[in-house]
């Protein structure tokens, strides 16, 4: 059975639970579509009525109410990355991980610095907190989000330019899972005016991405519930 | 050539950079045990003199001033899932993801509810930063842990009992990826006197995986840095 056989036979039963801003869910649908993979897309809506994720349907897919969610074949996978590990092993053409252990590290290293130390320190669900809790005002909310964003994305911006693997993307000339995740966050960065000036690889990887159409029609913008 | 030979080899050349509270050092302190490797540990004082980890010596090694860091031959791996996964690429018996991509996937659903959306939240930096841009005394900031905590446990809990896999670890009856990280989250929680009522199926594993070495010896209280 050829990948592509494989891939139409599946389409069908493949749902992604989304929200168009999510970065979280944006990297995973830069992650289908490298991979031509069709899937339905399922619209969450995160501010609408206190948030459909907490409603118990959803929290029902996701215990945490976080999106994104994928389901393929019977079962329910979270975690945007550990979502792409899987594509990655079940749809292994075109590969999002390179071949050695050593190249592999770099790639997670770089999803992960973004996965775990600048995106979910500005999820939705902590800025509320911010805000109810400690009684953090929208200037300071702004403060909060673009301190951790520069810092992390300097931080990547250093580990990238020390690690000496040049190319068109974060890690040679093929997109891997770190591009997956690098965009929607520079989206996110953008979108709340974060000083990227430190960052002229990162801006240039972006540059590199957003020529892609598989990169393009991940965009926010492109989904179905952009316009809610 | 076997593994334990293998293993032997390269014990010199294994290097991590660690602080003996740190729960994202102490997940890797676990994988290295768990594998059989010797590794030489070299402590990063995360509160000492302004924390050690922000000096331009750790700065040159990780860019985010973040701990832990893994050097071995001659390259450096930051993130402790990076590290982690490479360390089952390189050394694969005993494994810590099992074999098909569903099973991986839920595995690394696991280990990625910690990594990301409990541990990072409460880092010693963004406490920090709380405390001193946001003026939350420290009441506020316990609050703020055992509430991100909680919440994630409580998830994770969640996940688990949803699974269906039933088994003495977080995935069966060998441990994994996932119980490197339950351990030093829940070793973080009963610090912090998170209340862990909703999660005894998580208390039950941390037992099972508390009476085995290779955690033993990964615990806080037995790192050289310990008593500083």
């Amino acid at each position: 059975m050829t990948a592509s056989t494989d891939q139409k036979i599946a389409a069908a039963d493949r749902t992604l639970y989304t929200y168009f801003r999510s970065s979280a869910a944006y990297r995973v649908r830069i992650a289908l579509n490298l991979k031509g993979l069709d899937y339905r897309s399922v619209p969450v809506h995160l501010l609408r009525d206190g948030g459909e994720q907490r409603r118990p349907e959803y929290r029902a897919i996701n215990p945490l109410g976080l999106v994104p969610s994928y389901q393929e074949n019977g079962h329910t996978i979270r975690q945007s990355l550990a979502i792409i590990e899987y594509l990655d092993e079940c749809y292994p053409d075109p590969p999002l991980l390179p071949r050695t252990p050593a190249a592999r590290a770099e790639v997670r290293q770089s999803a992960l610095t973004i996965a775990c130390d600048i995106h979910p320190i500005n999820n939705p669900r902590i800025l509320k907190f911010l805000e109810r809790e400690l009684q953090a005002d929208e200037a300071m909310r702004l403060r909060w989000m673009r301190h951790w964003m520069q810092v992390g994305l300097e931080g990547l911006q250093a580990m990238l330019a020390g690690a000496g693997t040049a190319g068109r993307f974060c890690h040679g000339d093929q997109p891997t899972m770190a591009d997956c995740c690098l965009v929607p966050q520079l989206f996110n960065a953008r979108r709340f005016e974060v000083d990227l000036t430190g960052c002229p690889r990162l801006q240039a990887i972006d540059a590199a991405c957003q020529a892609l159409p598989a990169f393009q029609r991940a965009h926010p913008s492109r989904q179905p519930d952009a316009a809610n």
